[in-house]
């Protein structure tokens, strides 16, 4: 029986909102941000930042184009004091330095200490005024809050913007209902108010609220209604930023920001690839390229997301997720073989597109262009046993440019699905072009057991070409000699002729690759010989060679598959010996799993 | 300057509903679950599971309650089909076997012979249905589309419910418009119109219109609007099932689906812990713990949530990430002070609504008792620099028993964060204890410089008590000998007047800890000699003793500070030796990361 102790939890009884308007609203315009990786992120460290890692951190957040950053809680510790000191002598001048600090005097005079000097500066205090935390924590009446906030507000306003000395620095206040999701929310506007009647905010300056998910307790559409509700309710609205701060907890911390600004949030609290607190904040990255893949421009730029990645991961101790969002290292990669053909197809078109000038972006399964967050074509496509043909293409195509015919594709996609099947595992980019070349016996790292040293085509008219020739084979010079219609008929007819066989051509190809100078050309050529298929590739500057280099490639095949009698069939190349070692000794492991089960 | 390249991006242009009602409901029961993680989850693994971890898996799902299983995709490989096999044979009675085909007929009929044998079985075919997907990957028209969709299930009838030699399997049908949320939705219902009069469905046998959000491509109100405009649309409401089958694109994947179930969805297709392609399929474990703390059966058991965890590690062989909900390692974690304050402020008040009778469970910043997944409450709490009092007084409460007055956890909580703060790492549990133990002279394992080797109380009237006991230090036994009101005024005397000084005592507080036989006396004593104070514990079966160790305890503490002359004061333990030498290191690393840093 399932074990079900549900009955002991039940719904967070939101306010009623049926008139509300958000849903039929969409975002238009980046709000502003703020990031707490220094603060919220950092104290929800198993192993907190050093000093020189907030430095690294909080550099790259101002190259990523942060104008708002919260960078401690001065009063908590000499470490967060001085790194206080360090922001308000690097900081640009143009960036808010936010600091948090509870609603206590001594600390407060410590913080607004730590801020001397700052060109701008926001001073973040805070109070819970949920149920549970004023009732059970704190024990303090919904009066007691309400006395304690605006003496807090009027006591930071003394310290600051009231205090002639304290000019030159442009002060903003910050006051965060604490656990806003969860406390009643007429109850979140009334202290609200009673603040902003204690700070007296401005339109040129105006007091943030800051309503937090502090822990997510329900659908983000509820969290959505608080916020247009405290938005429609609070005074003087152009007096006040509602600033948004979700942490995750239920997954939605997303979902509830872009509902909230749906709703009427001016502002989003969060940290890159949300870090913070048990689930974490809200991820500003996914915010932004969010925006971004919906064509608002969210004014940070994420063009080198991997340096960003990189400081995070460096810097928190904690990697991105594989399937994180934009940043996660799967996100742009197709394994499915219909998804792959899906991105070709889309690729293809898009080309297509951007010739009449539409340069909109409209790709299966892409939301984002990968180079616009630094990332590469090639990546897109990754090849595993569940892999159709696509994948496989994809990746010739992209690597060596060569477009495979679609049944030389599927061709090669059997070669390369038993080969992944068989490693139980993902195929590389260069694995899968060593298989190819080897498999088709292409450029000069296969093995060959017939070539050509030597050839002289001569023209006799339109229709009648001759040509001489030595193949080597088995250590023998053999010249060959032959006429047809063109370059490949006589090739075939004296190869033929010299081997007493009948080679036919069942299917020829070919197209150029690269542009001016250094075009190449590309054949594809299909040969049969006693009811043996193989093909084969060629390349080379000039056609003529690319075509006899594609024979070889085939005549090669089907000598290997036994086309031709012949007695020195097994010499193995190096890459093929490497494979099959791998699938004996994953087959090894397989058993001796299975014998230790069985015990 | 930013790099915005948002311009070649759009808003998908969503349904209009100003009519829409599901912001009003609420989810009030689980939906039917379908786990896609054998087949959508298995596509995008870049290594694949093999057919032993599939195995596993299969079993994992059974057990956790899941009663609708998409094991494969029998007509792409032997394997799929050799698996589905397994899975018919394997299956209990009430399972739903689901196996993803393509509209093709030879693809189909395999499809079918893979099924035969089976109790219960679920044929899912899609189609794409996008603007995007139908003109540049399939090109097809409207009208193609709907006569392709209308052929293929009138196909599957012919050789599942229509055919007499299979009745003995239950059939039902699944159809996806394949990019449901990318295609214009009054399509979507059109086609599934026409599919749903081809199938002929009943109350009884309803079939599955399963509305993929292949891509995530807007937020998740969208969405909803759109279930929501299908539910409302779809003729014969009841003989419909509206499955949702959301990707995490936007990160938003959880909130579509809630979202989905209050717009009209019945039944939720996703993964365990988010697999699947690119970003991920919805997550399954998510979804059902969020409706759990909402009060909701999600009718899964997740009450061993480590064996899921490990058995989809294994398989997937990608993690789950650190701050997941419900899954992640982090997640029942708090490190910061305020936070740990709070939540063992929580335990203690529900401990007492727990003896008035309210089961409930209400604790701040966990939305969920971490033992109704399996976990302890010795993880909740866990302690680095940014830690307050709390957290490592939470640790000594948990694992000692030790209650310390809040003083004392002051005091501790100094040396913890310094010990942290130097380590710049996380503090284990038994670190944790160690330091309590050393800085305390507390247990065995401490070193003491003063001991007891014997002593004797004798009490003269409820005034007056006498002691006499022997103390050593540095080698030398000294009897020693006092009077005052109790064994501990009697014993401080004792000792000022054997080492010449006026030792007071500033606090004392006692507990008991343990029931029944086991139960032992906790003392916590402060005393101060020459303006320097020192803490100290004791604990033992008897309340005296437990008194005279806690003295000697702090006495330890005074001498080691210093305020009492000696020479033998820097006698280290080895505890102390190996912190010391870690800070060291440290130091050394980080030097050597300057002086590189330079060059």
């Amino acid at each position: 029986m399932l074990r079900d102790p549900s009955s002991k939890y039940s719904r967070f009884r939101a306010i009623n909102l049926p008139d509300r308007t958000w849903p039929n609203n969409h975002i238009d315009k980046a709000p502003r941000w703020l990031a707490t990786d220094l603060r919220d992120g950092n104290q929800s460290l198993p192993d907190p930042m050093s000093v020189k890692q907030k430095q690294e951190y909080f550099q790259k957040m101002i190259e990523i184009g942060l104008k708002e950053i919260e960078v401690s809680f001065p009063s908590a510790s000499q470490t967060d004091f001085d790194f206080t000191r360090y922001a308000v002598s690097h900081a640009p001048d143009d960036l808010d330095i936010q600091v948090l600090v509870q609603s206590r005097e001594h600390l407060i005079r410590r913080t607004i200490e730590s801020l001397q000097g700052a060109k701008r500066a926001i001073v973040h205090t805070y109070l819970a005024t949920s149920d549970l935390f004023r009732n059970v924590v704190f024990g303090l009446s919904r009066k007691d809050s309400i006395a304690l906030a605006v003496k807090t507000a009027k006591f930071v306003r003394s310290l600051t913007k009231d205090d002639p000395t304290q000019q030159a620095t442009h002060w903003t206040y910050e006051f965060s209902p604490e656990c806003f999701s969860s406390t009643p929310t007429e109850f979140a506007v009334e202290i609200c108010q009673a603040v902003k009647d204690a700070w007296e905010p401005s339109v040129e300056n105006p007091i943030i609220f800051n309503l937090p998910a502090t822990i997510e307790v329900s659908t983000p559409n509820v969290y959505a209604d608080q916020i247009e509700y405290f938005s429609r309710h609070i005074g003087d609205r152009d007096h006040v930023v509602v600033s948004l701060h979700c942490h995750n907890d239920r997954g939605c911390s997303v979902a509830a920001t872009e509902l909230g600004l749906l709703a009427g949030g001016d502002r989003v609290e969060g940290c890159l690839f949300g870090n913070g607190e048990r689930t974490g904040n809200v991820d500003i990255v996914t915010l932004a390229l969010n925006m971004y893949t919906s064509g608002v421009a969210p004014n940070l730029d994420f063009s080198d997301l991997k340096s960003v990645i990189d400081v995070a991961e460096r810097c928190n101790k904690i990697p991105v997720h594989a399937r994180a969002p934009y940043g996660g290292s799967l996100v742009t990669c197709a394994f499915s073989g219909s998804h792959q053909d899906a991105i070709k197809k889309g690729f293809a078109a898009q080309e297509k597109r951007r010739g009449e000038g539409d340069k909109t972006w409209q790709i299966p399964y892409l939301t984002l262009d990968p180079r616009d967050i630094g990332r590469n074509y090639e990546a897109v496509i990754r090849v595993n046993s569940q892999s159709g043909k696509g994948g496989a293409a994809w990746i010739i195509q992209r690597n060596l440019g060569l477009d495979l015919p679609k049944q030389m594709q599927i061709d090669f996609s059997n070669v390369v699905q038993e080969n992944a099947d068989n490693l139980g595992r993902e195929l590389k980019s260069d694995e899968i072009i060593s298989l190819l070349q080897n498999h088709y016996n292409f450029d000069n790292c296969a093995t060959k057991i017939i070539t050509v040293k030597d050839y002289n085509f001569h023209k006799e008219s339109d229709q009648v070409t001759h040509l001489d020739a030595v193949v080597s084979m088995d250590q023998k010079d053999i010249p060959i000699h032959g006429e047809g219609n063109g370059p490949i008929s006589s090739f075939i007819n004296a190869l033929s002729e010299a081997l007493g066989v009948n080679i036919d051509v069942e299917s020829y190809t070919e197209h150029s690759v690269g542009l001016g100078s250094k075009t190449k050309a590309a054949t594809y050529v299909k040969l049969s010989l006693n009811g043996v298929s193989r093909w084969g590739i060629g390349m080379h500057e000039s056609i003529t060679r690319a075509s006899v280099n594609s024979i070889m490639s085939a005549v090669n095949s089907l000598v290997k598959a036994g086309a031709l009698e012949r007695d020195t069939l097994n010499s193995k190349d190096e890459f093929t010996e490497k494979i099959e070692k791998e699938v004996e000794q994953n087959k090894k492991r397989e058993a001796a799993g299975k014998v230790k089960a069985k015990l």
